[in-house]
């Protein structure tokens, strides 16, 4: 039997091997992480997006021997629902990670269906013919995770979201002993995380907060409310120390800040003093000057609390004069607009509202080049296969790896779908699957899909213009004049002067013989293009009575 | 007669004062610049944006005394002719100013209408009771200029699109002298450009670029092709010396690229030496390695040349293997996703992708921090309204004047339509204008509002469902089976399987004696939305015959 290890990076948003990968060897599968996507500007009505994985599940279903997740993030654990709907395998991870699966289990109806098995990091577990060695990464959530896998193909070093952070929130740094370990055994394929690949230096250590979150609530005057995501764990721990410090009570505000906070606190990943955690209510009715809120809506998201207060639609509470808000974070690609208007919004209401370019309220949880070289030097892999990014950052990461010498046949950069093989401590291109991802729209998933996508962005255009006719079948003539309804199109102003002239139009048309619904239909879309210089999709319903 | 002056933001879409400003002093009004601007993600289907000076100038038509333009690009000029149909006043700008206004005629079936008066830095004009000195400032676009524009209520300095580069492409550096000579003479006012008010430090000269179009063109192996604004006339300087540095042809490409140049080469902005500058066939018939290509799509417009290159749909010629491309620009702030798609699809298609991660081959038209402190020095105005930018950026702009000792009661932030009122060398606040903008759609203009805009996006969310009814008034039962028409609300293969059971449904609401169409709508909403868990919109058109 040949000694061959297939990598799948299965698909995802772009961002290649992110949301979910698969390692083969024969026939066993071992699946690391199964995330969501938030969809993209362009994608409309859809709620979120996971991996295309019916297809491959539907092949492998009794192959999958165990799904190791790295960390508890929703872009890695989001999905796993989903998966565990379609698959029965045994799934391990660290304890947060494990407890954050858990509370997404909950959330889709699936309470204590999962067979999850909490590891630590330094343990070994064989899954199958998978020796996967868990490593303690830094990132911007506790208890993240590497792996070392090891099949009769070799040593695979995954490494997932990770930095090398000196001083980390938690204190446990990135396992720099276990990654030159590797190194020594020899490593015949690394993957790692290339989010930051443009960005030069080294990402600093999430301990700069702890000063800038000092200097607001030295000088803000009343009330502080700070806004991250909510799986940012070590930014819950930072403000909690800095309210405690600063003699303020905490609350966190929104389900899922209170849940995550809970279950944080529970498994000893955020450490709140007695007396220091207060209710929402609680915290209302104290003095600004006394209290700090947490919640979502750093990223601008309208539904956010954040996006409620800058809209003034916020149900338990608005905001005050002299409330200071803290965005601590940093706007994702494609939300730079939604952000700004936030933030625009939050001023003219009278806040003050720090972000990360007036102070280091934030870093990113992500490696920048120095650190991806540092791991490069570290680990010094045979073939080097960089993931978790879009295709221009791969690239970067590529050309980075060639800089430091590996040969440029073994870096592959590959897409979602793009099946790799090590053999011989050789890389190559496997066969190509889709590798594809799936909207989840309302209940349901998959149903939605370009065609609809590109319809909805017809329909988002122009609007529609619907007509509706009743013929009489012996004289041919209307029975009545032509019903117009029309949505998105022009002003209503607009549409009483439109509508009368389309419904001559209309009978004009009808009495010099075209009945013929798509024939009308074409008249009256060029009539509506000349009139406004404006498309629409016109639809027209005919009977004849 | 009381000696004030108002300064009136016009309108524009977030950033104050951009596109459009009016002073008025006494039954006198000077207009300062008139742009357009690009929508917003969220802006459905519009075309571009224009301040809403529809009101302001009915009422004040006969008191514009002239309209001065800073500068030539589309945010300061666009809407040149919008306004000149609906006022008559002399135009005043520099000579390349006014020869891409006379371009915007054009396009707009307005040629020879305009009265353009051509001015240079240095000069004096009085334009009623304001007597505007025209000065030379450095911007990403060659001939721009800032005004002092003295009236009996004082000098007030606008200080539009600025940096101060001391080495400029075109080797005319921003008038320090002049603004050290206002400051002798008393600047009771100063309104100064805040695009780049986050952004710390100084903003690199436009000579940096050199040196990395020297890296780009001595390693490139075939064609290369670079992306930038088509009013980017110093860019266009730049990518030609390189061009003859190396021994390469070079061609625009493009209407815009092409009549900018044009223009720009007649009135001796762009200097191409003979034999440099060849068609795009010659150039298509070219060796690789002896051409550079230069066109417009640095914002992965898909509409553009490089849009066009990156989906494959560009007619006149396709990419090649070895092709460099060069991204000359940054993403505006709501462009990121749609730039690194295309950057994606570029590399997809086997091109090397330079971009402003790689290596210095765009730098920032606006003055940053350390400019705008510089400014301040040189001015010491009496009063400041920081302008040009979204709110946030107003308040960093008003945080720094602030910090370098101006008083803050003489500090003002002015939003869009925010009337000021400057006498006896004191601000104040005055009236609030409206201050919008319209969207142009089509050949309409401000026919498409925000009610418009709100039913694209719910259209946009779920689609359509489109249910029409044919009921004997006889016996109040169908006539026939309803036609049912959906888009963009699921896949044909779902709609297969709704659409009879809607019929069924439909045909026992009607048997049950529910016939009004209202009432029918509202039962196959909840209908579908228990069905889908999916929100679409119902339209039931019903006749009686």
């Amino acid at each position: 039997m040949s000694k061959k290890l297939k990598i799948v990076p299965l698909g995802g948003l772009g961002e290649v091997g992110k949301n979910m990968m698969a390692y083969e060897y024969g026939e066993n599968v071992l699946i690391v992480d199964i995330g969501i996507m938030f969809p993209e500007n362009d994608m409309l009505g859809i709620d979120y997006i996971i991996p295309d994985f019916t297809d491959y599940i539907a092949a492998k279903r009794d192959a999958v021997r165990g799904i190791v997740i790295t960390h508890g993030h929703e872009d890695h654990v989001g999905a796993i629902s989903h998966l565990l709907q379609e698959v029965n395998a045994p799934v391990y991870g660290t304890t947060l990670t494990m407890g954050l699966a858990e509370v997404k289990m909950k959330r889709n109806k699936m309470a204590g269906q999962g067979n999850f098995n909490v590891v630590q990091a330094g343990d070994t577990v064989n899954i199958g013919p998978f020796k996967v060695e868990f490593f303690h990464v830094c990132h911007s959530i506790p208890d993240a995770v590497g792996l070392g896998i090891t099949s009769p193909a070799g040593l695979v070093v995954h490494m997932s979201d990770y930095k090398f952070d000196h001083t980390p929130v938690d204190g446990w740094q990135t396992d720099y002993a276990k990654l030159a370990s590797f190194s020594e055994r020899g490593v015949d394929l690394l993957l790692a995380d290339s989010t930051n690949a443009t960005r030069p230096g080294w990402t600093p250590s999430e301990r700069v907060i702890d000063p800038a979150f000092d200097t607001v609530f030295e000088n803000a005057p009343a009330r502080i409310i700070v806004a991250s995501f909510a799986s940012q764990i070590s930014r819950m721990q930072q403000v909690v120390d800095a309210a405690v410090k600063h003699g303020r009570k905490i609350a966190f505000v929104g389900m899922s800040m209170v849940d995550n906070s809970k279950l944080a606190i529970k498994l000893g990943y955020l450490e709140v003093p007695t007396n220091t955690l207060v209710s929402l209510d609680q915290a209302l009715g104290m003095k600004g000057k006394d209290v700090v809120l947490m919640g979502t809506g750093s990223q601008g998201e309208p539904s956010s609390i954040m996006g409620r207060l800058a809209t003034g639609t916020n149900r338990h509470f608005g905001l005050k004069d002299n409330d200071t808000i803290v965005l601590s974070s940093h706007p994702i690609p494609g939300n730079e607009e939604s952000v700004n208007k936030t933030i625009n919004s939050l001023l003219r209401r009278g806040a003050t509202v720090i972000d990360d370019t007036i102070l280091p309220i934030h870093v990113s949880g992500h490696a920048s080049q120095e650190e991806m070289k540092l791991l490069l030097s570290l680990v010094k892999p045979k073939n080097f296969v960089p993931m978790h990014g879009e295709l221009h950052m791969l690239h970067r990461h590529a050309m980075m790896a060639e800089g430091m010498g590996i040969d440029p046949d073994s870096i592959f950069i590959a897409e979602n779908g793009q099946v790799i093989e090590l053999e011989n401590s050789k890389i190559s291109l496997g066969e190509r699957l889709p590798g594809g991802y799936v909207f989840v729209d309302g209940d349901s998933i998959g149903n939605t899909d370009h065609k609809v996508m590109q319809e909805r962005e017809r329909l988002s255009q122009g609007g529609i213009f619907l007509i509706d006719l009743n013929i009489d079948k012996f004289t041919g003539k209307l029975m009545h004049d032509p019903e117009i309804i029309t949505r998105g199109f022009v002003t209503p102003e607009e549409a009483d002067e439109l509508i009368p002239l389309v419904q001559k139009k209309v009978i004009d048309i009808i009495e010099g013989g075209i009945d013929n619904p798509k024939r009308v239909m074409n008249v009256i879309r060029s009539f509506l293009y000349n009139e406004t210089k404006r498309k629409t999709m016109v639809f027209v319903t005919s009977s004849k009575v």
